[in-house]
């Protein structure tokens, strides 16, 4: 079990057998040590695709991916999922349903942070039916740059949202894999990461 | 000129005498390195304190707050702006008007994450008219939790948010303090980081 999976399995609160709250530690308290090693390991499993930038959705994707940036030495954009006075004009746009919210937003990255030569690695705290991904794809697709993969940090894997990205030609890493919540429990998959590192100086 | 005054000279751009755009480095595009920095810096100002949980709000405040709990080892809480799913009960609320949004938003903290035996600081990309340092110190207050300061990364020197807060008895440490931006340029006011700490080994 990687660390990730270890803060899941102790800390995390099984809603429903959809929903699994992780506010004591990633999306609304963070803890900053399990960040660092959330970014270290997304630079380990990206280490030779040649990343020129990252790209995550605002507000809970920021905390982990900046420490991936800090690792990677790339800069992080984050997609905003609203207009202000001061990013307004001169945006790439895409529609993403929220299952978490049920509604509709417009994200947005200010197409001077992005070009025809990124090499871009998406980020995401959850892939779930993989709205939120595709949205920050299709963006990337807007710039021409190239999309290198998703690391996601908690995948729940009884969605659907890793096989669409799959079947699009996306290289997806998920730290966490969950199988199911039901009967109020977290079942794991095999994670992306333990799968291809074993007992690496960052497992505990 | 410290190193995030040094960005803000170089990348800033001055939309209007009232608008510093950042988004090169810290609300849009992040510099990762850039926020290591800024997180040493509030490790350092606030390192007798005794703090046990950093507070900020989503989304900018996040990389800075994030990198400063990792210099001090202490959990970060974001404040969300936005009820979801997964948090919408057993709230500290506040209505705090947004500048550059120009509306009032309404934010929340889970009760669960303060309690009367926190000592909080409070992180956030910019102060200006202070509206959302004090919603902040409202969440903190209710929690019945101590208020050990505000770390800003710019203040508008020239807007009123900083005396407000040292009215109140708040101890109000800033990065860089943008004394004007008038004629399209930015002038600085001495910083509290150059003032109270000379030629340290995170200054560049």
């Amino acid at each position: 079990m990687n660390r990730l999976e270890q803060y899941i399995k102790e800390q995390s609160i099984v809603l429903n057998e959809n929903v699994l709250k992780v506010d004591s530690f990633l999306n609304h308290q963070i803890d900053p040590e399990l960040m660092l090693y959330i970014g270290q390991v997304f630079a380990e499993l990206f280490s030779n695709a040649g990343v020129t930038k990252l790209l995550t959705l605002e507000s809970s994707g920021i905390a982990p991916a900046v420490m991936a940036a800090l690792e990677m030495k790339v800069p992080l954009i984050f997609a905003r999922k609203r207009k202000s006075l001061t990013l307004k004009d001169n945006l790439y746009t895409e529609q993403v349903y929220s299952f978490t919210k049920q509604e509709v937003s417009e994200i947005s990255v200010s197409r001077k942070f992005l070009t025809d030569d990124d090499k871009v690695l998406i980020i995401d705290d959850f892939l779930a039916n993989g709205d939120a991904a595709l949205g920050l794809a299709g963006i990337v697709k807007q710039a021409g740059a190239q999309i290198v993969g998703m690391g996601i940090v908690i995948e729940k894997a009884f969605q659907p949202g890793r096989q669409k990205l799959l079947d699009l030609g996306y290289r997806v890493e998920s730290i966490a894999r969950v199988a199911s919540l039901k009967n109020g429990e977290v079942q794991f998959a095999p994670s992306d990461y333990s799968d291809k590192l074993n007992a690496g100086p960052l497992q505990s």
